[in-house]
């Protein structure tokens, strides 16, 4: 059996934190990768992993390289895929990677990527772990299973304890990423059109209005209301400020459970915290909330033709 | 003679700088003013100055009130402006203001108000002085006597030390305001379509990669190469973070120099700084940028139909 390969690509911020790079690195190849890419680690340009050409060269490599990787790994956020996005492939991407088992994955800023090699290129792609969180000091035991589970499967789930409405089922693609990221392509050719799905948002160290301004920009723009469920991830170092008055997440996000016009169900373990579910971005998907708990089923999705690595049934 | 008229609306943040907001009226009065509508000075409701409802009260009523104030001023900024966007009278607002010389005023929250009432009712605005700039402790003299001028006259000008782009004469409607609220609402129906126009943007405590994201969507969007130049005002209070790693405001500003595809020019006074403009939101300007300094003129805005009152000339 070959072994599972899989290549870095580094399309936002620098990797100041190099000991939790590295120990990804190891982590994966415990496991039973091999990783290759790694002379990203070492690209720096001001706050961002690389010039704009070599962060797009990342990308646009994996339209014309021989050999493809199974898995091409974002090694972490920060700022920078807007720069990109007029400098994708997306045609020789979409015809490249339209049937081929690479699968992208990545979460944060990658979210503009996301957005945008679904509305050119229509490619799934995955909001899952940077290299930077399963290099992590202590990478989730969820974390670490769900990415395997979901990346080699045609089908997978999720549960939590799933708070706000009750009684949910539907079907529709699943969509999302990070909340800022999202709406800053609001309005531009790389924000995708996706009506009646299952949109999922997360953000971190936002003050509670930032985070109602946004859900408010999905609304008046009628996005949310096309949508079939609104699923709200982590929302962690959300605190109010001294002038918030009362006013904190609970309240924002009242506010938007009255003005949204479809359910909304809290508490989904993705974001930035420590645990953190894989999921397909534009796969379909089902959503159920009943007596409390939280299940999503997502199935179609490309997956690897080959089984997860001996060491990923290790924890991390 | 008859008074000026002013009357405070409080579409935002509650008033927490009291002492500002009872300086301003004071201010105003002793200027020769008529000051009404203080009771918004006690509305309070969690960070804003008011529910949804008494908020959009405060503009709704300018349609129907027997006696148009010559001036509804804006208390100040915050958030909560974008809440009540779907529940203002657009119709009634633009058909009781429209030949009206009653002149909003105000600007950072205030811009959802303005793209808004422009984008739904036609209605020029002024990005301008907030009640608590006029309150300030210290009131800059620009900010006061332009306010003035500008509010007052047919025609009005502003000079500047202009860095950037030069040897720039354009003209086109003038429109803008503060860039996080502008962006939040891009991808809405209460975002306004103006082709070649000058476009301004400040903004404040920001760190220098959001300003990047927002000028960028502004670009990606299309809105950017839409306009004949881009007027960057105030940026305070934002600094690089520690690992911005060189990366800054220049930075970002220079790379939107490289991909705007219009002449970018910097250092107009208005913003959150102490001196801020008073600009007429829509009117037909011109500008013009040579030997190191921008002049921008703007015609044919609604204005006072009365001279300015006496105090006005003096120092606030």
């Amino acid at each position: 059996m070959t072994e599972t390969h899989i290549r870095l690509i580094a399309p936002s911020g620098y990797p100041y934190d190099s000991v939790a790079m590295t120990r990804g690195v190891v982590r994966l190849r415990e496991a039973g990768c091999v990783v290759d890419g790694l002379e990203v680690l070492q690209r720096t340009a001001q706050r961002f992993a690389g010039t704009d050409a070599e962060r797009a060269a990342d990308i646009n490599a994996l339209a014309t390289m021989e050999t493809l990787p199974d898995i091409a790994l974002v090694t972490r956020g920060g700022y920078g895929a807007s720069r990109l996005l007029p400098h994708l492939h997306y045609g020789a991407l979409r015809e490249r990677l339209a049937d081929a088992s690479t699968l992208l994955v990545g979460h944060s800023d990658f979210t503009a990527l996301q957005l945008a090699l679904y509305a050119k290129s229509g490619l799934c792609t995955f909001s899952g772990p940077l290299l930077a969180d399963l290099g992590a000091e202590s990478c989730g035991e969820l974390t670490w299973r769900h990415f395997w589970s979901t990346l080699t499967s045609p089908a997978s789930t999720a549960a939590w304890p799933g708070t706000g409405s009750t009684g949910i089922d539907v079907q529709g693609p699943l969509w999302g990423g990070n909340l800022a990221v999202l709406c800053s392509l609001l309005g531009t050719p790389y924000f995708p059109q996706i009506d009646g799905g299952i949109l999922f948002v997360e953000d971190v160290g936002e003050p509670p209005f930032r985070i109602e301004r946004w859900l408010y920009q999905l609304h008046l723009s009628g996005v949310l209301g096309r949508q079939r469920a609104l699923v709200l991830g982590d929302f962690s170092h959300c605190q109010p400020g001294a002038r918030d008055n009362g006013y904190d997440l609970d309240a924002a996000f009242a506010q938007i459970r009255a003005v949204a016009g479809i359910p909304v169900v809290a508490g989904m373990p993705h974001g930035h915290g420590m645990d953190q579910l894989t999921l397909p971005f534009g796969a379909p998907a089902r959503l159920r909330v009943a007596d409390g708990l939280a299940r999503l089923d997502f199935v179609g999705y490309p997956h690897l033709d080959r089984p997860a690595p001996a060491g990923a049934a290790e924890n991390p």
